[in-house]
């Protein structure tokens, strides 16, 4: 089955291995006369590029993302987007000693037994490497959204939490640092964590928190495409994800109805927003926020026992520059997928008027 | 568009409102040549249903279900599975004081938002009645995996928690009292709990946990269709969730990679299992395992303020016969819709051989 | 895979056997507020129905549809709309004879081969009486798509011919007489011509066209979802249907460019319309027409050789109520599946706005 | 809608226009493991190109493939296969005096009227170009095939008719001739016929005939999918093609059930071969066959009346470098789409088993 597209209406497909030719992707059901911001698009994949800071990955890619077609005279036409971003940065002999040695909690062992043949360089399909495709496709979306404002921010690092409500914060402080927490002091306990656990030649987890602003009332398509189960399945496609919760999130299973229920304002408003604004897997108008976890990377600089192809124990020390937290990279990429979601239900939502 | 309609190869639509003539469904793409047990079928209606314990509502409704096509001689054919359970205990009149009153944390509102003109009878088709529709598809994709065993449990009633972990249960113990919880002392005690958030007229959320064995390896689709992506977006569909976490879920994003990653022994298995059974999107072997949060039944018995559909103020006392608490009757839901993924990709997966 | 849905938006899932419990499907995506005519449903079911008149079937089936849900106080709810009608009339057997016979250019065999178990009893699934669920569901996307015009009639049996194109007919006269053919000279002549073949055991072909009169301009999604090419699929899974051709059909193919291209007014409709009312894939605003070709029905009244399931020879000889000519019946089906079309596409259209 | 993928388990997603960057595709859900010739690849992709006879558009574009992902080592990874086509034949200057103004029978004005922002530059999206990217694919799911052969030739141009059954000829002398007719008479009345429609600055219609040997039995999915549906669909939404007609086609409307029967033998296949190689929409085991209409080409040298986009009078002169007759290039596109079809019904099937 082909699993490499997502959405219905406003669709992506995408391609590409993290040391093939190329990764890319088609954006379908785009509709006509956008005019495209291209820097707004090459920002939200620097965001998301290797290299950009001292606690992510020190492998340098630029990420150039080159159209295809689907725009015309700056404006998108309706027709197919298509787009790749070369990889210019193959170091293929970096990876050489994974070609037959299973990597623990990664996806090497897994797609030999489903697939039988595989690029193994960088993880090949399986590297987050293809979620920069997503990042354009997503900030295509955004435009096409342009009323409606979507920000993510990290939330924790290992056991440093961001304890504040959303509604505390300035959520536009979060790309004043390197790992995107809009709080600075919090930011700054996270950064030195993150160097820390560098040090060891280990890595460590985190949690993203996204909020959509001024999203109509509407969206969502009961009772299996709720809004909130496909944003659960975008964002848990992504690579390295455990959980997502909305609204109260799993915090809301300790409650009583009387504490939960979002009692109405005359507006159709609501006074508490516990329901993270969807009920009955429909927007109602209030701030749609949820919250992600993301576990450790599993590629560390330490030691590990593991197997090879053949089932024969083998020892592995992670090689390369990898990401000893992936959540600040891990931002754009939240973002970029709930945009996929709210651009596709927002056209399905039009068939309703 | 259609969003009623779940799964690619093995495919469920259903159809009903709470109090209209009928719900029901259909599932496109079962294999022939399976030999259906209706005992079971039904067995697992009954474990949804109403009225099947002290601690669930008193609405009595039979949930009888009936076949209508795509079975011959006791053994699917391959085509279409028709099926209708009667809706027998329409109170309409229990409702007629919501007809123009929007419940608190229910779908009206948005309901009328979105489609204008509502059956309002017992939420129509937001009412949680719908799920025995995917109960019974469930049970038959449960029949066609018949070498894998689904078991979900109740985890939580508000603060009160089964922590051992599932490997330390004897998860067939939970259908032995009625909150489906696998140790009997803790069962009391979420018995307990539920019966004096009844007496006060309020209820609770609580937690449902879900372990599947013995599935092969290679179920899963990347790069979007990862099978917990897809698992997650099953069990968020299900009314009332808000969480969903697999593996070391949300606690993962608190680890490191040197206490998350999971070793490998030489056979393939692994030594730990916080990746949940699945890595890279696609199952590993192991047992997959996840874990559900449920908020709190919206319908109390208390008074609260509220608006009607011209937006003026308006007071509501909930009615009728409603769950104080979901958990005990989300077990056999949960395990549906995971049957139902796994069958999916089951399917799926078999184009690769 | 699952081939018993048709649609995106305005969605059709069907089931049942000819002579199973009932038959039946569900319409999803049918937007709200549709104040439907049930009148005008059952009429189409009836004008399909066996028994109508002396050139068809003498089989007897009311053909009653019932609908289960999306529909409160008369009109439709956004939510899927669920219908069955009973088999009352499953005269088994009747169909003894068939149970490890192979009839000749039936489904008998492949199913055999496909499936591995079936349900023989009148052709099980691959009986024409599923297009029974087409019917109603091409029904009701007729009355959502109020302002459109879509009249299909006979314009062949056999060698006799309908040789008038369709704007010099009235097509409301097709249904003043029981073989649908307009023009009620040649209708008289068809009549003959099958009550003839029916004296003989034989059975005969025919060709039905199909006219969709004020089709907005943009219906048609390129490269793939070519109006005609939807609009041929549609056709094409109609039982017995061989051929589909649009505007100038196979005639096109014998002219010249001079000859084909049709020119424009200056209000953007053209002067002729070799091109059928789409360019492109896309409806522009001018008469959408088609022609469909029907083979000859495989039931005759006359001894024939065959096979059984263990590979023997064996004779048949036709039993049963039987249609010596399908194109009577097959107008209404025709029409539906044109409907269901034009309904999903006119709502992926509203996508644009 | 997004109407630019096809298929479901092979499944294809194109884009690119005519006179853009270039154009291309994504591959989803092709098996691993599969050695891919790339010279059978270009070669598919030569036989559709232009300039490559006297008898086609005398345009020059190497049409050269590059694969970015989805194949290591030789070997399809069963990852999704990106590839791109440069457009280095851009002489947009050629196109400047079709910005404004509609050509008769083309797409501009509905691209316009649906779109309303186009790239009008060589017919943009709606260019038949865009069925290079189809070859690619079509190639790449014969070598998936590699048992089945599927061979389309011309079997007719304007008039002149190849009147031999396809059993009566030898397929693969098609290729031995620039107009793609296997009957080397009948291709040289053929080709003189074109060079004189060339002569007059016209262009003419014809047919294509595709022979589909040693497909397995069992491939479609009633009750909608049936396999000519799809095939049907994937012909008729190929540029151009007004009709389609599958084994006895429109002839089997004028023929009666003692003539059109097919007859088993004991082995299963049977004596004649009217229903095209499938029944009840699934196949049977014998030949699938079947026929195309392409109406003549649209843009011809002669002076036309049209109108501009303001609805204004105009006159136009076609220019440039077009196909008198689009069947010889056609072949290759009929063979191509044939093959998606089969290898995504191929891979449905084996779900069965």
């Amino acid at each position: 089955m082909a699993g490499n597209s997502f959405g219905n209406l406003f669709k992506l497909s995408t391609f590409g291995e993290s040391h093939g030719e190329a990764i890319g992707g088609v954006i379908d059901g785009c509709p006509s006369g956008i005019e495209l911001d291209f820097n707004a698009i090459q920002n939200d994949l620097d965001r998301r590029k290797p290299g950009q800071s001292k606690i992510v990955t020190q492998r340098k890619e630029p990420d150039e993302v080159r159209f295809l077609s689907g725009i015309f005279e700056g404006k998108t036409t309706g027709t197919p987007i298509g787009f790749v971003i070369e990889n210019t940065n193959q170091k293929s002999h970096d990876y050489s000693h994974i070609k037959d040695v299973y990597r623990p909690s990664h996806a090497d062992y897994v797609y030999d037994k489903k697939y039988g043949h595989r690029d193994y360089r960088g993880g090949g399909r399986s590297s987050a490497r293809e979620t920069a495709s997503r990042v354009v496709a997503g900030a295509v979306a955004k435009q096409m959204l342009s009323n409606i404002e979507i920000n993510a921010y990290v939330s924790s690092v290992g056991d440093i939490f961001l304890k504040k409500p959303y509604q505390d914060l300035d959520l536009n402080n979060a790309e004043n640092n390197i790992v995107r927490c809009p709080d600075d002091i919090v930011a700054e306990q996270m950064i030195t964590r993150i160097q820390e656990i560098r040090k060891q030649g280990d890595t460590i987890g985190g949690t993203v928190t996204c909020v959509i602003k001024n999203a109509p009332i509407g969206l969502g398509e009961p009772v299996f495409d709720k809004l909130h189960a496909e944003l659960g399945k975008a964002i848990l496609s992504i690579n390295a994800v455990k959980g997502f919760e909305y609204g109260s999130g799993f915090c809301g299973a300790n409650m009583k109805g009387s504490e939960h229920n979002d009692l109405f304002n005359e507006d159709g408003t609501t006074k508490t927003n516990l329901s993270g604004g969807i009920q009955g897997g429909i927007s109602n108008g209030m701030d749609i926020y949820f919250r992600v976890a993301f576990k450790p990377v599993a590629t560390i600089m330490q030691k590990q026992e593991t197997i090879d192809s053949k089932g024969n124990k083998a020892e592995m020390l992670g090689k390369g520059r990898h990401d000893p937290c992936v959540v600040p990279r891990a931002v754009p990429i939240v973002e970029a997928m709930a945009a996929l979601v709210l651009a596709d239900y927002y056209l399905i939502n039009k068939t309703y008027n």
